[in-house]
């Protein structure tokens, strides 16, 4: 399958990396269509993989991911092109952390809202997923390498086909509880979620660490 | 040991009962000190429950315990009397819920400010620690009753000796996993689980599930 990987970040290199090691063909898509760390990304990963600009990332990928800051996905998701992102699903990992305040970071947008929705809201057309962005990016890509894989995921959004694809990928990374929280206002509990791990990631001196729901 | 519950939800009397259960005094306080639902809870509690003002009980406790409703807090902390308060430890649950503007609640106050903040700023004197306030009453005080036991608990507070209290009173209703994420503020990480715990209250169709840490 074809991936546009928006973003070259930590997460982004992850999240691609781990799609070319499955087989499948992954373009990853910058501000800058040359962008360096997305070329070391490519000269070190093979044949399937490419770079391009955010759109020639989008208008390659069948499925698409944001990987990009949460205060620059909505300019990223423009540059990409509401015509590259119609009808496409994009699995949104970005978090609305604001640092201009210091540290912790706080949330730029909370409670009454989140960032999965105002995606959502300014591509209509495209089916967005949050899901991944609970845990760190190594995480993300290899759940198995903490406890066997016992610990859990959670998906947003409003569309349940889309819903049933990205379940099957998650599934191919090794994700074995995926909880479907509802259409994707729920977004706004799992970015909630981001103020408790940025502490517990201090008080635990570790970011490899990740939520299990006991039932 | 002497105990002042305020409250007389379900919080309250899941937690004033379990303290009579291990052997303490219990005064429960409600704005009426001849609130209904809190003598037909010393009614059922036997010799070591008693009722009274949120000021009686405040009074009477060595340790208390904030189970008001998050929006009511501040109003019943002022009627419980600041110098009842001084000096003493504050068990704050309560959660900033604000149900006016329909279901799901949102948070009255998140992101920058916390509701266990608010407390600490309008009680200096009073060494708030802010825990169990991430899942279910019966859950709070019955930890074994789920998957063993084998889940987790937040605590937040400004002082190392009163988090020492508590987390011995926790580990007394049976707690085994018990994170101190550090100061007062580190509440905003805890409340902000609602709107992430409410979804998942949707999903699973029960409230009866918490968190675990993996590592």
């Amino acid at each position: 399958m074809r991936f546009g990987v928006l973003g070259t970040g930590t997460v982004g290199d992850a999240i691609a990396s781990k799609l070319v090691a499955l087989g499948h063909e992954v373009k990853m898509g910058a501000r800058d269509a040359r962008n360096e760390k997305a070329a070391a990304w490519v000269a070190r990963s093979g044949a399937r993989a490419s770079q391009g600009s955010f759109a020639d990332a989008a208008s390659f990928g069948e499925l698409l991911f944001n990987c990009t800051s949460g205060a620059g996905s909505l300019e990223a998701l423009k540059a990409a092109g509401e015509a590259n992102l119609a009808g496409k699903v994009l699995i949104d990992i970005a978090n609305p952390l604001d640092f201009s305040k210091g540290m912790p970071p706080t949330l730029f947008v909370s409670n009454t809202d989140s960032l999965g929705e105002q995606l959502q809201r300014a591509f209509p057309k495209t089916h967005v997923v949050k899901t991944l962005n609970t845990l760190n990016a190594q995480l993300m890509v290899a759940p198995g390498s903490l406890a066997g894989g016992d610990h859990d995921l959670f998906m947003s959004g409003n569309d349940a086909a889309a819903k049933g694809k990205v379940k099957e990928l998650l599934q191919s990374f090794g994700w074995k509880t995926i909880h479907d929280l509802g259409d994707i206002t729920t977004a706004r509990g799992t970015e909630s979620i981001l103020p408790l791990w940025i502490r517990l990631w201090g008080a635990l001196g570790s970011p490899s660490f990740n939520f299990k729901i006991v039932r």
